[in-house]
């Protein structure tokens, strides 16, 4: 069949809008029509070409929803008609990591998959007989697009598609960070650096299981409003307080330091501020932010021995054809909030646009329509 | 009252054994007649005068076993003839951290302690009317020693005073490390850095607990045999595989990491090593060994974001009153060896003889016995 879709033919180029040829599903797998997808800072990261894993030419996004049009031979838990978030992190219920119960780290497809092909090795998307790669797995910038079974999560089908699209990365990515990764429990403390997207999604899971003291660190000042609407109730400028004194303040209007803390900036500086300015035996630090390649994080042991946690969370720590359709349901339930972080819609043929919107911090999600 | 005591009256200089005066307990304190102490590095570190929090002249010592002989106003849970363990992490069952109930570093006396005091901020001892500055609130390098009520451990009469005062330290730090801060299950692999008394801790507490393998880390291969005898499935030795090979080596040997590993080198170099071989999605790496002032730990943030978790751990994670009780009892039963590394046994005038085979590596445990 044939799709329209939005090809990264080389490294720091525009997209193109094209229309390319896609093969149905084979065994295993499922043909989605992508409804609507997010425009993400990881299909930019991989666009500019730093990414050390990103493959050219390939179809981007990650981030969407959509509807099932076909199934392979022996899938078996979806089916035509079904309404789906597309999974970058699948979650196969067979792998090691699966069965593991700790980790939703789902390895059954990952060597194919940071290749940019299905499991069995080959592409579906081709242009004039040349193969175009899959990226992580979703390749949501395109209308159809296809995926392994086990990397769809069905969801209610009154979920509107230009708004949970959104829960596919973004907003897994910051409330699963406190629920699944951190298990955040009512009445914490709890600090979050960076008041972007992924920051907001932190700030809105804290407030949903009940923290008290919930922290908003950045230099922006003007991202303060919108977080305070999302739950925050204190704000921390470095640039007022000085980069080096926001551990002390914070340390200070808590009384010992936070519960939980998260790095939403991808900045190895903050995210050793982030780590010391919780509490004291039992304070722990999530970063969920990803630093630029080759750049450390540090620390003195001390401040582990002393009972500080490190840690790390991917998708949110959420498995996700299980926990991806809950997510869904609080959106629809108003549990958590949605609407107000998607700032800009748009048709296919305007993406570029909405990447340059998030290169000049002027959305906080910008969504494409098919 | 007169006791004979080690004390410490300069950095890097030799303990000199004197007759001191000692002021008998205030309210809420105890005082116990020392019967035995261990040597450990910390007081070693600390006679080295790198430690910046060290204070001369001092009694240094908190590894003993003894017996209270009289309590101060308001002490009921200890009474004179009691057996007990002193605790230089005290548990006070009040503070916020000892409510907590996550974390065993008590707070109630830690500025004093800190100090070399006792929580009324003076010292109990003193030599021709000048003070003598207590250490790690135990001060065990003396016959007799004036201690908080909540910083000591009640335990069974029947257990030998010269080996399980080394449950006041090293045993405790090794097992609880294991028991209580990572919580080690059965079936679990471990990976062990730095097979001294720490490490041989770590190794005995992670066989009882049903570990399967138990991977041993260590230059030195005259190591090798005691470790097995404690438990050790695995030797590897850096200086044979490299010391760049042997994360890959315990990832090999796992296929994929451990799922727990712990530093007892205080090298900060093998701190990494010991993150950097935990499982993917859910291997916990515990720093237990302390290390030099100013040296720091790294690694890629992408390591925790992965799923690896970094923590520390101090006297083992275990509330001093509460479960030192429970590991001396672990002894006595039959389940923890002690009696092997109790290496050399002295009197007092001979502690720093006792010092010098622990410099030259030719004691696990030297113990003073009184």
């Amino acid at each position: 069949m044939k799709t329209r879709a939005a090809v990264a033919f080389a490294p720091n180029t525009p997209l193109e809008i094209v229309e390319l040829d896609l093969e149905g599903p084979k065994e295993g797998e499922v043909l989605v029509e992508i409804m609507a997808t997010g425009i993400c800072h990881t299909d930019a990261y991989t666009l500019s070409g730093k990414d050390s894993e990103g493959v050219f030419p390939s179809i981007l996004g990650h981030e969407g929803a959509g509807i099932v049009r076909e199934v392979g031979a022996g899938v078996t838990s979806v089916k035509p008609g079904d309404h789906v978030i597309p999974l970058y992190t699948p979650e196969c219920r067979q792998c090691k990591t699966c069965l593991s119960q700790k980790s939703n780290l789902c390895t059954a497809i990952r060597a194919t998959q940071g290749k940019g092909l299905m499991p069995d090795g080959t592409s579906r998307f081709s242009l004039k007989g040349q193969p175009i790669y899959h990226y992580m797995g979703c390749s949501t910038f395109s209308n159809f697009t296809v995926m392994p079974e086990i990397a769809v999560a069905k969801i209610r089908e009154d979920a509107p598609f230009d708004k949970v699209c959104y829960i596919g990365c973004g907003v897994t990515t910051g409330i699963g960070a406190v629920i699944y990764t951190a298990k955040v429990e009512a009445g914490a403390d709890v600090a979050v650096f960076g008041l972007g997207g992924i920051g907001l999604n932190v700030i809105q899971g804290a407030k949903m299981v009940g923290a008290d003291r919930i922290i908003g660190v950045d230099i922006n000042p003007g991202k303060r409003a919108m977080a305070e609407a999302f739950g925050m109730t204190h704000f921390i400028n470095p640039k007022e307080v000085g980069a080096d004194k926001v551990v002390q303040a914070i340390t200070d209007l808590t009384g010992g330091g936070v519960d939980y803390s998260f790095d939403c900036t991808g900045n190895t500086t903050v995210m050793r501020q982030a780590l010391e300015c919780c509490h004291r035996g039992w304070g722990q630090s999530i970063i969920i932010g990803v630093a630029e390649a080759g750049q450390e994080i540090s620390t003195r042991p001390f401040q582990l021995v002393t009972g500080r946690v490190w840690r790390g969370s991917a998708f949110g720590g959420a498995r996700g054809r299980t926990d991806v359709p809950k997510i869904v349901d609080w959106y629809m339930q108003g549990k958590i909030r949605i609407d107000e972080l998607i700032t800009d819609v748009m048709p296919l043929d305007q993406i570029n646009h909405g990447f340059d919107l998030m290169h000049e911090g002027k959305s906080i999600r910008s969504v494409v329509v098919y």
